[in-house]
């Protein structure tokens, strides 16, 4: 595999370019039985979708997709899901100076040493454009995690360039074209994009997913790990430079009186391991961060170098997220989504019949 | 696979438990002809092994690998090379309350709720124990990688609990029992160690691994981008909760016109992507790090329940690492030249046959 | 994996059912740079595709292939191929009987107790109809098998029902509906074809098929042996029951004597081998035969039992292939093509490098 | 992956040479909480080893396999189960003459192109030697599957050379060297290659393998067929030319109405599909033939060339077994249960919860 499928039991294999004719996947190993309607997936997509906002690409794409096998009558039927989202907003550009440079940040120069050859229209295969594909295929998981166990999963921006965004409310992601978790503060935020904007620059931000009611004993303990693969799938976004599960980084100056999460009957007395306990779940929340980096389309001059190898200033103008941070949010609740779904299937493979009389203890101190 | 399985060429298939008869691995995919000895594996091995100073855990493990396949007269003939390390030091303590109990921190409720059955002695599947297995295969990676195209794969403790370790020099790495490069701090980091033991707790560690002269293009562009696998492999070892590619967390608060890299005819100015672009390696420096927890195993007592889910207190005794990071440094590049070399060998899979004219620039300005 | 994926390094993951909007599958691994039109692909499937005699179903296909991604300015890049057919001629049918019954022969009842849910028209997943897709992709792989290596692919029709077909010219393969090799014997072929439908029935053929140029080396030696997953790929055939590389089951009456390929400094003297020896391509051709069995659906009374299992009589009427062999020799072509790319790409992965002084022997002695 | 493991969830990752320290597997994914004991493995084991009669080889080993790993207090974990057969009877002869020739027939010529490099000594890992690797992991898997579902996995040789072997009783197979399912041949097969054995030559049999009380539903739709990873498994067998399931090969003389099985409230009619129907097993028997080529090493002399091309004459004289198919049966009934094992986990990982209310009926009419 070329790196285009995701998941071992629970299969994403993902196609398209960013200005070819579409981008989509197929779904494979989706359980039979489950209902599932346009609707279910577009939600969804529309949450990621472009153009909805000053502070994101003015790119006009619907993201209008189509369902082409694996449902019938409104259910899954246990074979592949195929999922089409035709591209409707490439515009017919001048490519020049595209074609024979390097964007610097970007793809272009390791596509092109690694395949000698390269669709350059709009980044061709490396743009965020194909993690609609993601975002689609992970409504089918969501909802499957959701029907089956009541999982919950639910991401936020938790920092904007250098502004920490307090966690406030759940109820107010949906409030606001940034995915924060608290309303007040996104007037800060907007004027933040705004200069950012104006100085032809771009600024990373910090993305928190959680995911509520995970049952224990998900995952694999020693190369599959649950946290793992959670790792895998958010790097696999475009931009993300940093993974984090629990306390993350901050264990580093932990002592193991604080870090280690005592258990007691009536639950987890605190959540420092983000949910995973030698690679398994362990009932607690799963809390997960990422770093997403700046842009790296900007319009600003820059140093690079053309094909021949000479040097070349070039600034990368059309549209472009200010911070591809910004529309993050879903696709990393879509990757958790699908981490989760595939060691779900994984679990009840191997252990499906395994009885335990000792109890569960809540995730959380209630 | 069930989790014991890394890579898809180039496979490492682990087996073993820390107080069974033995842990190994069979390496699956090694390119044929390599030359490869004993010593090499047993000097990494050593590296790594439990026993070489007071702030790491006495267990007595002289970890000692036979081969049991896969070469034959000094070279790998491309059939699987099977790995056996016999455990030596299993005493026969007394388990009783392990037994009945679910430590705190570690896999022993998560594992005793997905397998229905559990290895009490010694953690079993989930002791760090088996890391060892993966410095093993991990030798053989590093040779070859080194042999074929001179990459150079080392590791450091950047931080030890809350201190900092400025580095210095990669010679002093080998100087001292916590990977430091940086020889003058080695009295603050014993005393700050002989600290945290006396108080009967642990403390958490930062390790940076570097790989220098990997050719640009390894890595496949959307699911198993190379940071993705690198995050993947990290993540996998036992206590890890974060890893950066480059800049990491950092990019959050950075501008683009700071994080994304200029290319110039005579290399990359800077290094913020950590060697990838587009899940592709650049032929910058591959730059990770990552965040070791505390070790969850100290003698103060803690809350807890029992397998009936009554609550007990239990302090875990015995032989310990207090800062599991300072052993974790060959596991990283281990981990890392595995990461590596299953994409060498993909890459030429798929690309061996690519030329392009174009010039590939050094990693960095010299 | 949920069995809609074929292939390691070169995979194919196909989707869609015979009566939904359309089929298609993911070509994902294709080395780059590879010269490719639509024309390419349609040739292939207009090979394959029905109604152009009246001895195969009647159902109007044109079997139209669109390109989605992967192909930039006429050549492959590396990136996924994603290749859509839309179904056209879906006929809006009472499926009444079939919804609540099982067709003996038929994976009704395997996939109803499997699924639970079951797309019934036309067969669903489980129609032929599915095996165009693979003949698509079947198509870029013989494209680069032979652009790279120069092997043929090519196979026919060695017997229908009780006649074998005396092996006379590739020439006259194409010259007839049956992709016999004996133009002679067609009217006898056609005669048998009219009675076998003319009572209602139907029957089984033996395809041939033959891989010329490949190079020795490819394959592995112990469990994805290269005749192993020719057989995995055959067998994955619709309505194929049997799978022989060289001699087959005429080998079990054969002595060591007889049956064991001397090499000469001239090539190898004999091919009972059938191109494989320890797993491994050796140059000789590779000679592949496969029993297809006689097709389920026939006009004729049966017994079956419905949904609550009450004993039923029903006739599959329709639009059938008498003899579903008749169109599987493209198939068979395909999965072999498909197989053999992959292990192409294998054997470079691994061994890309090897360089051995000892001369190659032709496959046969000229 | 190099070709040394099987199974997507019930893994067999294999290793080891004829004349090396040993062989060996890793069984991953095997379920928690299977009693297992040394005895359950060696019984198996012992049915296949050489040297229990005048008709097989004459190397003395008494395949004597310890576990390393995954079973604790009698009882699997979950975890990796690693198993060791040290090797004993490695003569040390005088190589010359294989070191530089290869031997018509076997894969020394093959590995050489390949590899470069050659365990020459007992065919290193070419030799039929592995196949103890697969019973020993079989022996696990028909555990489980019998304990779990009832299924009995039998084999039996059904041709040898010339000689067709009527079937008796499964209660004869286990009183003669032949695994012959009639005691009254035995004397004739005794005396056939008593004939074989003076001439100095070898000779071919059929073996046919029987799985009873496989629940329908097992084994995936389009790539993963049932009948196709059989057919996988069976052709990764050393030696093995051909494979069928059910009728086979005889289905393409096969009218439709005398192949497809009728369905009655009663059971299936008649068992031509051998038990799958459209990939998935339909709760028939599963009926597998497997044609074994006549072994390579014969004593007679035969042409060649060495390693610079030359022509050579060779005799291969040692130990051989003169009939490599009279020690199959217990490996073909092993990569059955491999198989069959892989399919169960399969099954119950997209499809454990499926409920439908249609009556299952039986494999066959009582």
């Amino acid at each position: 595999m070329s790196g285009n499928s995701l998941g071992l039991l629970f299969t994403v294999t993902s196609f398209g370019e960013s200005h070819g004719p579409g981008i989509g996947c197929i779904v494979d190993g989706c359980p039979p039985g489950l209902a599932l309607t346009l609707e279910d997936i577009q939600l969804e997509l529309d949450r990621r979708k472009p153009g909805t906002s000053r502070h994101v690409t003015q790119r006009k794409e619907p993201d209008t997709v189509e369902i082409l096998s694996g449902v019938f009558e409104g259910k899954t039927t246990g074979t592949p899901i195929a999922l089409l989202i035709r591209n409707q907003d490439q515009r017919s550009q001048d490519y020049g100076k595209i074609v024979e440079t390097f964007r610097p940040g970007h793809a272009d120069y390791t596509y092109w040493h690694k395949y000698g050859i390269r669709d350059y229209r709009g980044g061709g295969r490396s743009s965020a454009r194909e993690t609609a594909v993601r975002v689609a295929a992970g409504a089918i998981a969501k909802k499957w995690l959701s029907e089956k166990f009541g999982i919950v999963i639910r991401g936020y921006m938790s920092q904007l360039g250098e502004i920490e965004i307090p966690f406030e409310s759940w109820d107010q992601v949906g409030d606001n074209a940034f995915f924060a978790p608290n309303n007040a503060i996104v007037p800060q935020l907007e004027d933040y994009m705004d200069l950012v904007r104006s100085e032809r620059d771009s600024v990373g931000a910090r993305i928190t997913v959680v995911a509520e009611n995970v049952p224990v004993g998900w995952g694999e303990p020693v190369y599959d790990r649950l946290d793992a693969d959670i790792a895998y799938n958010m790097m696999n976004i475009n931009a993300v430079k940093g993974v984090e599960i629990g306390a993350g980084f901050a264990s580093v100056a932990q002592r193991g009186s604080v870090h280690c999460d005592e258990l007691t009957p009536q639950g987890f007395a605190t959540n420092h391991a983000g949910g995973v306990l030698g690679g398994i779940s362990s009932g607690q929340d799963i809390v997960v961060n990422l770093a997403v980096k700046p842009t790296s389309s900007i319009a600003q001059e820059r140093r690079s170098i053309d094909k021949q190898g000479n040097p070349v200033m070039m600034a990368t103008t059309g549209r472009h997220d200010p911070c591809v941070g910004i529309r993050a949010t879903p696709i990393a609740e879509a990757m958790l989504a699908l981490t989760l779904i595939d060691h779900a299937l994984r679990h009840r493979a191997q252990c499906g019949d395994v009885v335990v009389d000792t109890p569960r203890i809540p995730g959380k101190i209630a």
